[in-house]
């Protein structure tokens, strides 16, 4: 995570550019990796919400490009042809994601679908020999992502987890504090996300769909804060639930207020919740110091402060950032972020004891990971 | 509560004062309560540190006064003395408490013993037919609360206990927009309360003076003002528990969170700490707006905001307007505000809920009060 920030303030710097915005596809001439002399291409499955907003923020990309499309829905294919000027032998159907295999115009496939879908097709497009990119949550269980970095492993390909917020800079800086000890010890974490879900026929709010509720959407935010924030692994769950819309909220959970145990003696307390606003925290107290986001974890501007005073880095493009950072990666071999499956499973093995937790009545659930 | 505050403002606005502070010991121009031709007289129990906080508080007190001095330590009833200008006639020591009955110029005792000897001196008082105020938490245990309670009314006295932030103008602020619905429907509750505890010797630290640590110093701050962020009682708890420095805090709880389930269906989230700093807040959030209060336990200045923005209320001295508040209740007959015995009780129940789902591993305790 560091080393990377660290390379492309580098690479920014020794380009003479002002910010990462400004790099362009040049050799890194920090490093002996293999020069830069195309654009990761992506192809983004599932076309949806999330993949406008990925999409808009990938045209301020440097080192990433749309250049694919895959949907079950050929008139969103039409549209999006039209928008991003992509060729129809570059578009595909949910029935022949196999033909990608043989398309060298495509690095990479972003799977941007309902997370219940995430496991099916990321276990489709690993056959492909791509990359992929699956949004978070990885999947709907701790069991379903060792399937997938299995699959992914043995096809030899890449996966990545769309956790977009270890690119962005306030994000990174809190976390280069602590690890550089300028909190002091980590004392305690208290994180929130959340915000009042609208539209009650939306997939999010479908088991079959979304896997779970808040839980899986937002507080996997918490979750995965809480582990940058002590930069330990948790070694118990406690989690709790509360609906008070039993009738929006029939078949996800609404509001969850879920405790991790970490090896120093560290509880992050955390939350998450589609029926509030105003929720939206990171908060860590450290011996020496303390760190507080507001807001933490939304597409920005991100705030914060510490006890040192405001946090003053750049607000930027999430989308861009994530993409260009796993385009350097990719391209330049670059050490992976915390950006992998293998994180992603790990906030899926706390997930399941999360819902185990609150399946036993509050009861302390161990983590043997 | 909220007819209090109306009165006390009514009552300062009548007399042309600009602030409660102003007010003197004239009949209410507004009620037919009996006048109020002298000062509350009060007695201190105890007269460590936070005595030292309320003498020092009840010299800005416009209905309450220091009259009487009750210490273990003769050499304390020697300085205390001479610096309130106390006759001897109205001190005592632990072994003559009986007598206070007899002594016409103490209407009141303020208990300000460490923790555990509040029952033991509670019950004492009682006996002299003296009105009390015990300070928080009010008892070791639900079970000495009640028997305090009991004893009370046995002797046909009044029992408070030193909630002071219920006469603190910010608080009341809050508490005054939730009854009103401008939050709209309240759907959780964030609060935390704690500081990094220094001498390692002082009696908070030792089990058999303090009854618990953390929790029942601080928690009961988080916890009673999740109580009134919501105007609902708790109907279960979970609760857990880390210690980071298991040597200062042999004997009692160094970092405690605890979730609070409402008929409603809102959770309160808390925290209390002896072991960190800035961790101090409150934060309501409902349908229609929000609170946040930071700090929002301390002796002040408290500060907030809400969706309106900042909550401009005075800064005053909590310690004077408590004892001039609760002097109010006394010699005005005026209902009694959320301070009595009763309000201490329904916390001691939740303390002994947190420590039992601690004990139990989180599992969810259901309270039936």
């Amino acid at each position: 995570m560091q080393a990377r920030r660290v390379f492309l303030q580098q690479l920014a710097l020794g380009l003479g550019l002002s910010s990462m915005a400004d790099y362009s596809f040049a050799a890194d001439p920090h490093t002996s990796d293999v020069p830069v002399d195309r654009p990761l291409r992506v192809a983004l499955l599932g076309l949806g919400g999330y993949a406008n907003i990925v999409a808009k923020g990938m045209q301020e990309c440097k080192m990433a490009k749309i250049t694919g499309l895959i949907s079950g829905t050929p008139s969103k294919i039409d549209t999006w042809k039209k928008k991003y000027d992509i060729p129809d032998k570059n578009t595909y159907s949910y029935e022949n994601i196999e033909d990608i295999r043989n398309n060298s115009e495509i690095d990479l496939v972003y799977v941007i679908t309902p997370n219940s879908l995430h496991h099916k097709f990321v276990l489709e497009v690993a056959k492909t020999g791509k990359h992929i990119i699956c949004e978070k949550p990885l999947a709907d269980n701790a069991q379903q992502a060792r399937e997938m970095i299995e699959a992914c492993k043995k096809a030899g390909v890449r996966l990545y987890v769309g956790y977009r917020l270890h690119f962005e800079p306030h994000t990174q800086e809190v976390i280069r504090m602590r690890e550089a000890g300028e909190f002091g010890k980590i004392m305690h974490v208290n994180n929130y996300m959340g915000f009042t879900i609208g539209d009650p026929t939306q997939w999010r709010l479908k088991k079959a769909l979304a896997g779970g509720g808040a839980m899986m959407d937002v507080g996997v935010y918490s979750l995965n804060a809480a582990r940058y924030c002590t930069g330990e692994e948790p070694i118990w769950v406690t989690a709790q639930e509360s609906k008070t819309d039993p009738v929006k909220f029939k078949e996800v959970d609404e509001t969850i207020t879920f405790q991790l145990g970490f090896p120093s003696g560290i509880i992050a307390n955390c939350g998450c919740t589609y029926n509030f606003n105003h929720s939206e925290r990171l908060h860590l107290m450290g011996s020496k110091g303390w760190a507080e986001m507001v807001p933490a974890f939304g597409y920005g501007p991100i705030k914060g402060k510490t006890h040192l005073g405001p946090i003053n880095q750049p607000s930027v493009n999430h989308q861009a950032y994530q993409m260009d950072g796993i385009a350097a990666c990719i391209l330049q071999n670059k050490p992976d972020p915390n950006v992998t499956g293998e994180e992603g499973l790990k906030d899926m093995i706390v997930v399941d004891a999360v819902y185990e937790s609150i399946r036993k009545g509050g009861q302390k659930i161990m983590i043997n990971s």
